[in-house]
């Protein structure tokens, strides 16, 4: 125990009093009931945001754990039970006409995103929709449009960019905001990962074009387009890239498979995305912007960093320390000017002030904790929750302009508005 | 999403099938009833433990949050609210009386620890008990032969120095277990915290030694004891040591309280516990030791670093970068050798194949859910959980000696065996 | 004193002896009598190597500072004594004729790099000539052509990439050139300055093309386009370009010049070179490449920083810390692997055994002397050394395909051959 | 070629002029004749000092490297002629004897400084006396008077602690005497290396008291004794030590001999000095201290750490990191707090505005060339230099007040005023 808690009087034993029944958080709240598809990875995160945001946070409406749905009924049942969910359906469809269901969050790979958020939205639910918001630039165009309506019934639609939510991306967002950068002259970004470095790693869904739209680009450098525009507040202009695939055959996850179109008989299979994706651009005010999202950087696990240059101030930030963000503020004094590492869990930080004494930090997964926080903040506001559709439509186009580009022999390709 | 999943197969939605009420997790296993007692800082940590460590990890039983207790009807009904607590109590005797709680977990101030934890051994249950293990050292030995006796009984006590549940620094106590440092030559340790700088922060329960039993000596020095000595894997043999007490009076909490013994009429009431502890000391293997714990370090936040020096290499820790592991290998042939970060987010380290994929760092938090996953281990297996109730008088009488070597002009003082 | 020391013998005084005179360092070895045109920052650095390079290393050749260079008369004189020039001469040409220079040293701006490295290899001299080797490609293959005419008479061409001759970058190179990092994927390589962003900085020949050149491109970006190539072991193939200029017009150094083209009459002019210069591309094995060279980077002062990741390990390496190299070793057991921070200081690192014990750092200007070391010993040896007047052609062909690929839409241009 | 050189006009080459023969650097200016006793690793590295500060700095007076002295006639004559001295001498009485000597510089072990300084102050020379002053406090306080009637004389006396002219670590000095600390609470140093770690490594003079005084404290302790009371800008009060010689036993480095007491049969000699000190203690002001002096840190080359809290901010440094000062200012708020990175490598800081553009890093060396500097300045205005022989006397007394603690079981024990 080393908080620096503010209250004299500990918690000491007083005269016995009758055991009371404890009542679930905010069961005075009206509750905000979520069904969610899918129960992978991103199932496993989410739901860890659900059940923990009340508990965190005091919120306007109460998250319940709803249903969960995935196609195969034994594995949905346990995901169920291990994370918490009250139903299981193993129908997207059945799981979107519940009653009991008031918001529909995707977790399934991209090429689902549009077929489900629709007919959610349709339905009359809320959705949140995990990122990239599509596979193309069409079905996220109907997404956005799709939301745009809903919203007019009062309906919401939010896209999963939980990098937003890490409370020092939150900090350098609003830094930039209050002008601490000035007039921005660089945009530095890179998510390096590592876990294809070794050839013999399988051919699974994410190295399938028909399944995760691309490669490293959707899945790393969705992330970092969004982050770096939410965090500039301003979009990019256009972008020159570059794409590569290293390892062009894969061996099959469990043998060849007759769903694979690209299967030969030595029991490999073709990588059908990119396996890197490097850009440079140009952001609307003229700074200039450097992406790279790469699976082959070895050693490097989860390096998403970030840099803006501005003409009063820098700030940085990297991933693998989360917890921290570093700040030039060019305005002083140059003896005594450095980046500051910042350490981002004090209670004037966002975020922090419902979490534990000054630095103690926060982790990963506390991303969709405050994720789900804001979400049904918006909800209960009825205001429309960022990242928006038309922020995940936006990023689609990025991506698509970063496709067109590699194709056409890195020539600067503007990024439609 | 970005994880390296290997499952090829997306969830994919099939043919509808009926929604299925989805049990909680393990409930084909039996449960572990909790009874908590406390509701603060350690409190909220514990239940997000014992609410988290079955939905992560497969464990043997089912943790249950059955009870919380505190002296305040009202906030702790709240508590248990918020919190996910079935029940609330206002008398800790009634908590232990309840026959549907198995595992008592003292989160109090440490001088109502041995009180608590003797009467719930008595009554049966398994203990959890917050650090330090107690005020005294008299305290910590009935407490430690209380913990022997139950154990004959089938009744288990942990003592909750957390720090050893960082996956960072599991790691390194089986580094060390292993023979990669070879024979220990240096251990140094310092605990870091800048909250009682200001010296406008009000007199709280921790600056007064009826209530707190030591200052920073208890609070972030019983911490790096257990924690140095845990990944030495050997005791203290002596300690020369210094203490001070920097600022002597704080102005009181809420004004003048009848029940703080010095209290002035100026509102400010007399620190009676240590601000900063200093000590050297030699561990029994001969290897040399330095340990600092304060709360006055200006801008370090919760800075619990430990270098180990060895014959064959090193290793440093730092609690505000808790997913990274320094490790120096001696062996390697010096061209190439240095300290080398490992991040410790990979399957195969200590916890973290039950959490996200590699790189997704972890926060302060989680060792409070591997904390609830050892000991229901341990509850399951009928075998002694670490660190026992032994380990917590150990590092008592480290701290007494510490006090003792102060008193007397820094003598070099053994620690009783 | 706190060098490990073998000598067991302290430098005890014994019986008196007769004082001797004592002969500068190599009188017995041939000298190299050097000639240095330009004395301002690369002249003070190129004195300073020349100057200490016999006093550190065992040469097999005696450098001489024969005689120095400068258009004004007063501040050569000056420029000579302060850095130890035997004599000053105003006209380049002149220092060319001396008899007593066997080597031209050329540290003038690029506009005039070729007219002396010609006359000085012409002349039969031996040269070294700052980087970039010059402002066109026109200008560097005449210099290229003329210095292997010149190689076959037995005289020497070498170009001023310093930044091959930190310790640290070396132990780089040898690392990939034992296969340490198997097939590279990545290489990613920036250098970060902000002495531009300030507005009111003033027009030096830096910011104007007809002296410079180019602008972030030749100054930095021939830095890392050389040193990136050198540590890769391979050229560029191809690149895709963005460059940029902020700020358009600045102040006059002095007030209006009548020499200067674009003076306004308000005391500004134009910057006619780009303020920073982005580009991606191919090296030959495949590997993607990431190049970014800006004065515009608020906070970073010297921020060369490269890192290149192999499918058997990676590399990492930043100026701003330049005893340091950052090494991943992808072959390690995953548990215990990570990037380990080299203290390129011990006697086994590259220069380093003629230097102080372990851990005594090297600074910025030991470039220098290292690369004074280097060339005495090609001179004395009769090889050529590199980088070789070739490999800055190569390097001006990347600049030019970067120039080429910005002006044209920033399409992917190959690099000539 | 980087540099922001402010000048428009580059060194362009002009009408021919005839060459002129240049002077060394201030031979306008007085010489100040420099005779140097030693000439191993203190040796060459005064020698680079003395010779590289008059082209660095402007001087009021010249440095010339008047003399070498060593017993052994040949190798002194090699060292003269590498290191530029004009002379030779095997007895150091001789050397003082010199017309032409006007400040012994005295290199040798510490056994033979009080003797030389002695007599060369007697002999009406400036002294300057590599650390630690003296072996004993008794010759310290000899060493000490003498200095002083020698001021009387108009003789100047110093000693080499060199780490004050780091200019990171002058640049803490001077924050700290601004007052940007305030009130001082802690003050912890650490001098780590490693060179002993291997039992083979053999028993060099070092190890020997007769000849070093004492181990890592004279060594490495006497560094950071003397760096941290200056940064402070107070002494310590008192301490609290241990010490330890880890390995007693090491071999002789080449063969039993006759001159050592302890040489036992088996080719091995005694170690009769500590391989590790720790000491905490008190300032006068009433701040803690924390001292660590060790050869035995594995992995640790020159880590010499120096860190200070006090109630407005902290400051932190690293050797091997030398060109950064870690600053933390407690009057931000605290949002955008944190410690910063000043990179110390621009103009305005200590020493830098004769050097090299931003952020072109110096290097240990560069100490000595600092400390020349300072005493030339000295000299010249006729002021006493610090640190003085009463500097260097009362970290003598630290040191004693250490080897007094350790021996009476780490008992408190307060230093001689």
């Amino acid at each position: 125990m080393e908080e620096p808690e503010q209250s004299p009087a500990p918690e000491r034993i007083a005269a016995p009093q009758a055991a009371a029944a404890a009542p679930e958080p905010g069961t005075d709240k009206p509750p905000l009931r979520i069904g969610m598809v899918g129960y992978a990875f991103m199932g496993a995160a989410h739901s860890q945001g659900w059940r923990t945001a009340g508990r965190v946070f005091d919120l306007p409406r109460r998250p319940v754990l709803a249903a969960i749905c995935g196609r195969d009924a034994d594995a949905v049942r346990a995901a169920a039970g291990r994370h918490g969910w009250a139903a299981a359906e193993t129908d997207w469809r059945a799981l979107i006409a519940r009653d009991d269901v008031d918001l529909v969050d995707i977790c399934t790979p991209g090429d689902s995103h549009a077929e489900i958020a629709l007919a959610a939205l349709a339905a009359g639910k809320h959705v949140l929709c995990e990122k990239p918001l599509a596979n193309t630039v069409e079905e996220a165009e109907a997404m956005a449009r799709a939301a745009d309506a809903a919203y007019e019934r009062g309906r919401l639609a939010m896209v999963g960019f939980n990098y937003r939510r890490v409370p020092a991306t939150a900090l350098a967002r609003s830094m930039v905001a209050e002008g601490r950068l000035g007039t921005l002259r660089h945009v530095r970004v890179s998510y390096l990962q590592d876990w294809l470095v070794d050839p013999a790693f399988p051919l699974t869904w994410r190295l399938r074009k028909e399944l995760a739209g691309s490669g490293s680009l959707g899945d790393l450098g969705a992330h970092i387009v969004d982050l770096a525009q939410y965090v500039a507040g301003e979009p990019l202009a256009g972008v020159s890239a570059l794409t590569e695939t290293f390892v062009r055959r894969r061996p099959l996850p469990g043998g060849p498979t007759s769903g694979l179109a690209a299967v030969s008989a030595d029991g490999t299979g073709t990588v059908t995305v990119d396996d890197a994706a490097l850009f440079t651009g140009r952001f609307a005010s003229g700074a200039l912007a450097s992406f790279e999202a790469t699976r082959y950087a070895t050693g490097r696990k989860n390096a998403l960093r970030l840099e803006l240059n501005g003409e009063r101030g820098s700030l940085a930030f990297d991933l693998e320390r989360l917890n921290e963000l570093w700040y030039h503020d060019a305005t002083e004094p140059g003896a005594h000017a450095g980046f500051r590492r910042i350490l981002v869990t004090e209670p004037d930080h966002p975020y922090l002030d419902a979490w534990w004494p000054p630095g103690h930090g926060l982790g990963y997964e506390h991303t969709f904790v405050h994720q789900a926080r804001d979400l049904v903040h918006a909800v209960a506001e009825g205001r429309r929750p960022e990242p928006s559709f038309a922020d995940g439509l936006q990023v689609q186009r990025v991506l698509a302009a970063v496709e067109e580009s590699a194709e056409k022999n890195s020539v600067y390709t503007p990024i439609a508005a």
